[in-house]
């Protein structure tokens, strides 16, 4: 038996972000199996079988792959971006540790991927240059106090702090709610950034401050970044503004 | 003038890492700038003139690197792992702030690479499958006090913690400080992961918890990964155990 799994980030949409060892991986690959639009964005290259499942299923499409690496396929379990951060990864060990013993005995690996946050980050400059939490504002599988007690949390670190899932269509409330708790503890002046459908041809950054988001302008496509107090910003004439967050804590020397 | 400025992350050791945006822009440019161990890093086929400094003048090296590009070079700035993730891009945003108003006007970006925590996470599993925090022990740029708020916010917050930087030769105590700062707030059966060398020859993983994790086994090429009262470890019979960090916040379903 020669099966094989790997978990696998494709980075956030764009070809040029795609490693060279997840490339390899996925020309090796006999199946692979992950949420629509991450299969369907897998190269035409490569030629093995696709499985395209829809969004909530993480659990029995995580099964489903240790099933068939267990029978003998090398099955490459795509996310967008990294698979460790929010995606698939998580829900392959959980499936592994929760099924068929012999699955522990499987040859199974994570392959890292670009994730979302550092591609945004870097469009906009060096926004996470000092300490940084991430966290996802969805509450489907975590209640909201945890929610609330973390952002309060890195507000009192006073860390830059980037919010994946911070709304979809149906779930609004919550981007209200974080906002209203971020409010209340950093400044209306600090630097707020929006990046939607990062890698993407729709690409859009918005750089504005926390007084000004609008929940309007935020999707389920877009990521959140939130300055620390000491995050900049500096002006250009006539370009977008570069945003940063210091090396230094205290005052720039 | 057609000079330009990128701020590239090589990503940690491997060149399986190294994204296709990165690689390209590596054979474009003209000049390669940044500390020597990168600079020696970067892929043999380019062939641009490699200028290699020492640690610690991150700044000089930035101011140097805009001067360039403002004389019509095209300079690609090299990190290890992300270049804004306490990498070269803060300091090439603070160069240009506070240098010749002229710089803001140049063709600078960043490009985004593998950061060592990715890699390192994807190689024990998925131990930042729920919300984490990102630090530098390093007290070189920012006063202790602030350091040791943050690990008492990421404890509160019951994040997974990430520390880059946790210790070098000479910075020891940082470290134990920071151990026990974490051990008042989490228990001692904490799952601890210490990533040495990621993506190198030597590279060493060990997965151990918060009470055994011996600061002599850390040193400045480690990256430091602090569990959450959630994060699991999976054992597999004669093979190292996974760890991950489950989606759900509560008890596994």
């Amino acid at each position: 038996m020669s099966g094989w799994l790997r978990v696998i980030g494709l980075g956030p949409g764009s070809a040029e972000w795609l490693t060279p060892e997840a490339s390899a991986l996925l020309h090796e690959a006999t199946d692979i199996v992950g949420y629509m639009p991450y299969v369907e964005s897998v190269p035409a290259t490569v030629t093995a079988k696709r499985h395209a499942s829809g969004n909530g299923v993480e659990l029995e499409r995580a099964r489903e792959a240790l099933k068939m690496a267990a029978g003998g396929s090398r099955v490459a379990v795509v996310s967008g971006g990294d698979a460790g951060i929010f995606g698939m990864a998580a829900a392959v060990f959980e499936a592994m540790e929760n099924g068929d013993g012999a699955w522990r005995d499987l040859d199974v690996a994570v392959v890292p991927g670009m994730t979302a946050l550092l591609a945004a980050a870097a469009r906009v400059g060096a926004p996470l240059g000092h300490d940084f939490c991430v966290m996802s504002l969805s509450d489907y599988l975590k209640p909201w106090p945890v929610i609330e007690k973390r952002l309060q949390a890195a507000s009192v670190g006073d860390f830059v702090l980037a919010l994946y899932n911070p709304a979809s269509k149906t779930r609004r409330e919550q981007l209200t709610a974080a906002l209203d708790c971020l409010r209340k503890h950093r400044g209306p002046e600090t630097i707020a950034i929006a990046a939607k459908s990062i890698g993407r041809a729709e690409e859009q950054m918005m750089v504005t401050t926390l007084a000004a988001l609008n929940p309007e302008d935020v999707n389920m496509r877009t990521l959140l970044i939130i300055g620390s107090s000491c995050t900049r910003r500096i002006r250009r004439p006539g370009k977008p503004p570069f945003v940063y967050t210091p090396r230094f804590y205290e005052e720039m020397p």
